[in-house]
């Protein structure tokens, strides 16, 4: 077995400590928790610490905080010489304390609280400052998906943009279709199929292949009607550069 | 049995027929293909015709062409006052000939030639000049599919707006991600499984309350820290304008 220790009780850290519930080659020890939260889903209460000096020796710390935490969060685990991983995108393995060995884990998926995940459908994105610490990273991620992949921090950066693109971006564009609904007495509900439909197309054609719609037919009749509909000039203005993006792209082919 | 007849050979048409050879209630008298299409799935090819003499009487004459052909197409059929609907998102009812009883019957979904179609979930929009009329629009939509709505035209011009956000730019966002990835020499599989997340998100959650990211945490260490990393121009502003919108909206709250 090997011995994990989750550090953070948010999101990421409840499904880790979830997924790892389940698994028969990892023991979760502890779960820390700033917030002193005393109830986490799958763990005991008495194995949820607050207390840096509560923590035990492991084999593995996985640091589940907000990003501008994990430094700070690292510097506190009062042992040396860990295997000591944080789990964001967004963060470089080295702002991890350097008295620890460096790792990342990085789970990438959107977590909603309460809400269940197949963990093992989740690709994990792995790193380690030493070759020798990235089996015992990998025998960890395998314990709970399928999808475990070698991934450097200048890759890492190039991941979290693209999911940025294509999770934070695409939800903001659901966003306004639900907004012009809303404007004009529609049911959002009958744009859901549509929305689920075109995330489901690309897994069997490449986005470029299954572009549709007004700007990839150089449709300017329809087009300048759309923008003569909309009377938000950010709304406007989105439809505008996308517009524009999707014809010069078309350009390139 | 009402008696239809699609005209037009192309996506639209094709799904429109298979979903129509289930139904109990409609029966395909002809489909008629102006670029001689001589085989179409579940349809006997005598039935398939080329020339609009050649067309007989029917209840209902379902037009699935591309919008800038459907005014003439509407005008060749060789009789008067016939029910007569077309099929497209962006095309006002009126372009219809007026000899005919004009209606709109507005599969909303995203069409791929050789991909199967679950028509149960696809909602219909329908539109018909005289009240007399919906009726026997509203039977032949129920008949393959569940989800039936009554839209008026400047209802279904806000839909097909919508429509556009959510899946023709939605895709280039995927698009976007999809470059970057090559770009970086990162497998695009790898952000499939959140991308099939995000869209199967706000089934549960409004896409207000699904928001996440730098943007909407007005992280704006991370948001310069992507903004350097883009190297292409375009990306650069299509992030800045999301991100702002973003932004904008959470003040909003």
């Amino acid at each position: 077995m090997i011995s994990v220790t989750i550090i953070g009780s948010g999101n990421v850290a409840q499904h880790l400590v979830s997924a790892f519930a389940k698994s028969d080659l990892v023991e979760i020890v502890q779960v820390f928790s700033r917030q002193k939260v005393t109830s986490i889903p799958a763990i005991e209460p008495s194995k949820i610490v607050s207390e840096y000096t509560d923590l035990k020796l492991v084999d593995l710390f996985i640091i589940a905080v907000s990003d501008d935490a994990i430094a700070a969060v690292s510097s506190q685990i009062p042992f040396a010489n860990m295997l000591v991983a944080h789990t964001s995108g967004g963060v470089a393995m080295g702002v991890l304390d350097s008295k620890h060995r460096k790792a990342v884990f990085y789970p990438l998926q959107t977590f909603t609280k309460n809400k269940p995940i197949v963990f093992s459908e989740i690709p994990i994105c792995l790193e380690t400052q030493h070759q020798s610490d990235y089996q015992i990273l990998e025998t960890v991620a395998i314990s709970i998906s399928q999808k475990v992949f070698s991934i450097n921090s200048e890759q890492r950066k190039a991941l979290h943009v693209s999911a940025v693109f294509v999770n934070n971006f695409v939800n903001h564009l659901y966003q306004i279709g639900n907004e012009i609904c809303i404007e004009n007495n529609i049911d959002f509900e009958i744009l859901k199929p549509l929305i689920l439909e075109t995330s489901k197309k690309i897994e069997t054609l490449s986005p470029k292949q299954a572009q549709t719609g007004p700007a990839k037919r150089n449709d300017n009749t329809t087009i300048e009607s759309h923008l003569a509909f909309l009377n938000n000039e950010n709304q406007k203005e989105i439809y505008k550069i996308l517009t524009q993006s999707i014809q010069e792209n078309g350009k390139k082919l």
